[in-house]
């Protein structure tokens, strides 16, 4: 087929601009002779690649030099150990807030290495809330606060940064990074799985305090200290260079479309338009407070969840991909990050209008 | 230009027929309307892919059921801390043989994890020598026995398999992979980190003994824990998918190239045809005892260190790319992995034999 629209969670949908660069200069990289992959990381044409990169995104995101930026490998997952093995330092322990699925695995594995704090929990709503500010039970002498901005999987989303007064705020962005502006300096350390708004899998981006670097417990592998990796420029190892030029051309895009305040508006408009559909109809529901809806993951249900195979199968017929919630919670949920062009809200927000009116 | 012949140590030049399908693949897979790296790693397209990528692996390498596959983040350098992480267990100390850099990364990670018996090193020969198996002071009680079968940077390649009795064997195989016929029953794990034989930067295949699995110490990261990766599927966290589907070209045209076997028998000639050459060449020299000189990566030196530049540069100018030596050892370096054709290596005798000529 032509290219479908492919509303998958992550690893998710790029754009299409960049993917043809990409498969252009497969083979043979401005005239070098190479596929960017092919390239040594330590030669001059990877090293720029690298540095525009980061470049491009500190600009995109605003990020000043009070910070390092890190290109490391292994996903947010290894980072839900990287951050306390880093961050704990002589601290005995630290903050979480608990919103959601990743919240409760970023939780599980910081307990393995100092005492967890759980200033707030929105689990007796099912997840369909965020706990406001004034009720969290937070320490003032705790090591850092961790939240997740946005729960993809829940669909439920912060639309506020917290105060964190003194103690290092600390986020997991995978879904959230670059979707919209966000002031930097109100956080230590911000991560990002890169396979929702970055790029492919196998890359974490990693924006980290400099006054944070250098308090890696001594078990830490070297691979996960964040000062090697920052007095490296993110090479102690071979990075996962094809990743890196690729986010490289992801973040060209963002620039070309105006940066993360047009992205913002786009997609609060996309997501905005896709809720107002989902609330004005009674065949489809979802079940997150209004103002803590998400803007990059929208899950919905049916009215009969007989139909959901019916209504997957006709989505996939029309090129509405991954439609599918996640096993964890069934139903659908339709991930629009910036790649996911406005088009494709449209295509999706007339499919299940048709396929209401005809089995609801 | 058109396609150079790319010496990089890694990352290394790829077959051009996989460059040219993922090429081709980049923006719909298949009818799928979707690029490899946009889909969910849950999706039955890519599960298809890994599972075929694995099959093809194991039939390749010889990889019984003994032996779980893991495709794992973060090369082989995170390698050095998840080894001694997961197979120390109880006891305290592994043996570790020291041949060079790679190993001496490998033994100082080790370190801090446990005790470190290096049971021999060729150090005091300038790494250009591989300690004979009698010499060496091995521990029975040893958790395992690590070694590298090949240094990159010294080009030193033991031509034995060391017999380490009911030690578990450990080799860090990042640039043997796949290069010639192993005998994977004589190991406990073999490691490779996928930007040499097989793939782009960001992978590592792990293969081991599953009688090996279920002991790491309880502060392993759990992106670190074999046991976690091997139950998963390799798909714990979201795994770097499009290296993965890379790979998975790779070992179908080594199938098409007849296998290891017949890879083995190219690569030992490229090799040989070679060092023939620069023996038989007042020019050059290569400083490695010849039993152990590596098939993949060929240190070589010019008469004069002052022309190096000069070679170079007439090198890039022919198309002949990388050849600059590793920065802690200087002269030149021609890695020859599996995807270097012959007629790159019959390009670059071609050359050296015109520069020596003229400026020797």
């Amino acid at each position: 087929m032509s290219r479908a629209f492919n509303f998958c969670a992550g690893p998710a949908t790029l754009p299409e601009p960049v993917l043809k660069q990409a498969r252009d200069e497969m083979l043979d990289w401005r005239g070098t002779g190479m596929s960017v992959m092919e390239m040594s990381h330590r030669s001059d044409e990877f090293v720029a690649i690298a540095e525009t990169a980061e470049k491009d995104l500190r600009e995109l995101a605003g990020i000043s030099d009070d910070y390092a930026v890190l290109f490391m490998q292994g996903g947010a997952s290894s980072q839900f150990s990287t951050i306390p093995l880093n961050l704990l330092g002589d601290k005995t322990s630290a903050d979480y807030v608990n919103t959601g699925i990743w919240s409760k695995k970023a939780i599980a594995e910081a307990k393995r290495y100092g005492d967890v704090n759980v200033v707030a929990s929105s689990e007796d709503s099912g997840f369909t809330t965020v706990p406001e500010q004034a009720t969290w039970n937070t320490n003032a002498d705790a090591a850092y606060l961790h939240y997740t901005p946005n729960e993809t999987i829940g669909g439920l989303e912060f639309d506020f940064t917290p105060d964190s007064g003194d103690v290092p705020l600390v986020a997991d962005m995978s879904s959230t990074m670059l979707s919209r502006p966000v002031d930097v300096s109100r956080y230590g350390l911000i991560y990002a799985g890169a396979q929702k708004n970055i790029g492919p899998s196998g890359l974490v981006v990693v924006i980290i305090r400099k006054d944070l670097l250098g308090k890696a417990r001594k078990e830490t592998p070297t691979m996960m200290n964040y000062q090697v990796i920052a007095d490296n420029g993110s090479m102690y190892n071979t990075p996962a260079t094809y990743s890196w030029y690729l986010a490289g051309l992801v973040f060209k895009w963002l620039k070309e479309q105006g940066g993360v305040k047009a992205m913002g508006e786009i997609n609060y408009r996309k997501a905005r338009k896709l809720y107002d559909f989902i609330d004005a109809n009674d065949f489809y529901a979802n079940p997150i407070e209004p103002r803590f809806r998400s803007w990059m993951n929208v899950p919905f249900t049916l009215a009969d969840d007989a139909l959901n195979d019916e209504f997957l199968k006709g989505a996939d017929a029309r090129g509405l991909l991954n439609l599918k919630g996640h096993r964890s919670v069934g139903g659908m949920r339709a991930s629009i990050y910036n790649a996911m062009p406005e088009a494709g809200v449209d295509a999706l927000i007339q499919y299940m209008t048709e396929f209401a009116k005809e089995r609801g």
